[in-house]
């Protein structure tokens, strides 16, 4: 399997559907494209890497098939490697697993806007529009419901690391850059999801990145 | 199982959570609310059964799990009666299934906004900008790989019916309402759509409904 993802630092799909091929115990190649870089709209025209995508990370291709966005990159996983190494077991549990990740996958709009993920960056005092502030309230109590029901068996949302946490981990990164105020369960989860072996060696890879977009530093609040 | 839907008219989520019962094979119970109605607002704060997803729907109640989005239920309808029914065996084919799927599911934003459905409605001649073509042909090339690789079998996207074509049903009833300029294929394939049983039973549901929102009889260009 070969994953086509884009610069780590910014990429918050890219880190998803990366998390994903960890999550599923296979082996993969990985493929970094700066999907920020100067030279990147001529590099999107000529790669068949990417067409299938029309030019957008991530992709992944598994012989003569290819997926390419991260939410379809977790379930294709899952029929590969077994349902139950991505989504929780319980009926109830994986109802609402699959729900917050297809809210993520569609939804907060403000939040991604304004607050890009930019792992290596910090700021405190972001000042947040309120629709910003609505999509962290949402977040914030869909994390609280998942961890209060179904997360006895260990620190992440529905107990050990699951396709939720996968897709929820940007999340971790963004309210981490922008400071975003938290209460104590969600400071616990979030730095459980930090301390995450794989998060770990994809924040180390983004700070050896050598690529800048000057406007990501600071926040843009609306 | 209870699904709560929108207005049938004009929920294209709805039509999609509705066709996935359908296609589970499950029996169902369905309760429409008017969300397009004067006293939704209202309805939306006092119902427990849309509390789940803060008042969206379309929401599957089934025993103690409840799922509130479209693409999540066709998952985990998928895991009561087997994926197989929602999705190609083949593993390229469902690759390219599930890539289409999440795509719909994530993007399209000035098609979905410009061009809202509204089964009822017929119009020609509709100014579309230019990013609005831009999803028109992006979904035109996706069906014309579809229907030419995997098509073999039946007139939809994957041969027979499939959690691709519950996903694209909106965009087709928007491709008649808005009278999109189509070829040969994809005519066929939207007749084949639009004469299936369920679209035909929701179809006339919706010419039922006495809800008109003036606003969505026209098409808003931008």
């Amino acid at each position: 399997m070969k994953l086509i993802i884009g610069n780590k630092n910014y990429s918050s799909w890219s880190l998803r559907a990366w998390l994903a091929c960890k999550q599923s115990g296979l082996s993969f190649q990985e493929l970094t494209v700066p999907i920020l870089g100067e030279d990147w709209e001529q590099q999107k025209r000529d790669s068949e890497e990417l067409a299938p995508s029309s030019g957008k990370v991530p992709v992944l291709w598994d012989g003569d098939a290819v997926v390419w966005d991260s939410l379809a990159i977790i379930e294709y996983l899952a029929d590969k490697v077994g349902r139950d190494r991505f989504w929780p077991k319980e009926d109830a549990a994986r109802a609402m697993a699959r729900s917050m990740v297809a809210e993520m996958h569609s939804s907060y709009l403000p939040l991604r806007r304004s607050c890009p993920m930019n792992v290596r960056a910090r700021t405190r005092g972001a000042s947040l529009s309120p629709e910003v502030r609505d999509d962290i309230v949402r977040i914030l109590t869909l994390w609280a419901e998942a961890r209060a029901r179904f997360g006895q068996g260990g620190p992440f949302l529905f107990g050990t690391f699951c396709a939720a946490d996968l897709i929820y981990a940007p999340v971790v990164s963004r309210f981490l850059t922008y400071g975003i105020p938290m209460p104590g369960f969600a400071q616990s989860y979030v730095e459980a999801v930090w301390e995450h072996e794989w998060m770990r060696q994809w924040f180390a890879a983004a700070e050896r990145e050598d690529w800048v977009i000057e406007q990501f530093e600071v926040p843009v609040t609306q």
